[in-house]
């Protein structure tokens, strides 16, 4: 069995010290954060690649759509760390086969999905590739009034919530992989634009993060049960989950998927996961803007470190299984 | 015949617009310049993409020196502005086939040769593809004394400059092609490092930058023939270069090469071009330290925007062909 990315990510992270007093946070969290000397605020760096035919398929979106996702993916991560999008760069490898127009209308879905967010593109690469499209995207963001959240701050007894929704992007997915990407029922229609053309929860985590409630967060990219355990190791800590409290794609259901395996097992749902202080989450809740995405209480952090538990029916508990995406070890399109 | 990707990156420039204050150039230089509220630098970011088979080939090289070339390239870029090097993201996507051994070992080499320059590896993601390794750079410099040198700051009269020697990684690539890569001569072996492993010209980049000497520059990545054009393009000039005295590796010659074709379009030799106003050239040539890479003039800019001219052997002027590296026109590996 290949190595998974998170052992390969942390071996990576113990060899490479970096010592630049300017920076605040090097590898290991959804971004990078950097002081600029007698700046104002922190920026924020996160880059993220998609492969054709590993992250996405081409036949399965229009590139507007694509472009649209790829910026979105990496605002994701900035919303994960509290800070506001600033700046991007792309860099797009296309085989000769894709002609200038489809590089044009991928470059449009970006910067209209991207300026959404009060990010500018500012430069890139274009490339050749032999047989698929690749993307990077580097995106930076500020950190106002320098409060930004990183996955470290939890303890045992914090209180964790999720924003939106759980597993719609894979049920989503599942449509496009049937055919039925042009389904018309309007739960499919939802399904399909969660997969399709996620909105990053940038205002959710600029709130979270300015508010002083929040003791931990990122984002939820490769499913509950493979992210909340990445959560968990950087805090230190374990979790339980109520497996009932999940904010479910009830709909899900409609195509023979079981939302509950969808809410722990589905990607790219890019909603927040994030912690509060068990003593706090009450005022935290009455605190919590109506206006933004609603937010749902899945369970708790627990003092053992790296145990994650999941409360199942008639009160089981059980470990909870890492079923989610692995770039090293899934294959997911 | 395919669009040029000058012709496409052109458009995109066009297409977009950023609005941010905090943006200093965006689209269309070697990098894009911010300015972080209340910094005391301005910090510069650029992106590179390197796929196998149009920008490596990887049977030519070990993982270890194509991570050294792959951060060396970025940083050319901040060289390219006058930046010094701070932080970098790299995103790496890989095949099955390719080892984890493979993949640390690149990041062995992109962090040993990223040290030597003051840059620190800050994030990134791995992922997988079908066939071909793909890497995407994101390297962050800072200005000192926000001292940023564009490509659009040339005049007609000034006097250009290249750092180093013109087409010895071209002369490398052709031993790789041939199958010379384990050559001992003392000349290939120059060679093969110039294509395998170039070192950005970071002091000389700075030391230009602080000077105030310099006008505009590049850095020079897909061939003079390529780039000139380029940083006359930005500076809205033409210019003239004499042949005869180009920096050429004479000694390509040995492998039945034109020294003065590769000077002009062989690609990656991240030497730096640069234009110092006519007037001031006498005491820039002074105060150039000898410390640093040698310089040489080849020529100057010339009123008529876009006019490129070379005089050859016997005084004769023709205009200089494009016939440099480019990514939607070229097959380079």
């Amino acid at each position: 069995m290949p190595t998974s990315e998170n052992k390969l990510l942390k071996l990576l992270q113990n060899r490479y010290s970096a010592r630049n007093p300017q920076l605040k946070k090097g590898i290991g969290d959804d971004a990078a954060v950097i002081h600029p000397r007698n700046a104002a605020e922190f920026w924020v760096v996160t880059s993220d690649m998609l492969v054709e035919t590993v992250d996405f398929n081409r036949e399965w979106t229009v590139p507007r759509m694509l472009g649209r996702k790829s910026i979105a993916i990496n605002l994701s991560d900035l919303a994960a760390m509290g800070a506001t999008p600033r700046f991007y760069t792309v860099s797009l490898a296309t085989p000769a086969e894709v002609p200038d127009r489809w590089i044009i209308e991928f470059h449009d879905g970006l910067t209209e999905k991207g300026a959404l967010f009060g990010a500018d593109l500012i430069g890139g690469d274009l490339s050749r590739s032999e047989k698929h499209v690749v993307i990077s995207i580097t995106a930076v963001g500020e950190s106002l009034n320098r409060k930004v959240v990183y996955r470290s701050g939890g303890s045992a007894g914090d209180v964790l919530y999720v924003t939106g929704e759980l597993g719609c992007s894979a049920a989503g997915l599942k449509l496009l992989r049937e055919g039925l990407g042009r389904s018309r029922n309007r739960f499919a229609a939802k399904a399909l634009r969660a997969h399709r053309d996620p909105d990053p929860r940038c205002d959710a985590g600029l709130w979270l993060a300015q508010s002083g409630f929040v003791s931990c967060m990122m984002d939820l990219s490769d499913g509950l049960s493979m992210d909340l355990p990445r959560l968990c190791a950087a805090s230190g800590v374990g979790a339980e989950i109520r497996v009932s409290n999940l904010p479910v794609f009830a709909k899900a259901s409609l195509w023979g998927c079981d939302p509950v395996v969808l809410a722990l097992n589905g990607g790219e749902d890019f909603e927040l996961l994030f912690a509060v202080r068990g003593s706090r989450n009450g005022s935290f809740e009455k605190a919590y803007p109506a206006t933004l995405p609603k937010i749902t209480r899945i369970g708790v952090m627990t003092r053992e470190a790296g145990k994650i538990m999941a409360v199942g029916p008639n009160e089981i508990r059980r470990r909870l299984a890492e079923r989610g995406f692995d770039h090293f070890t899934s294959r997911k399109q």
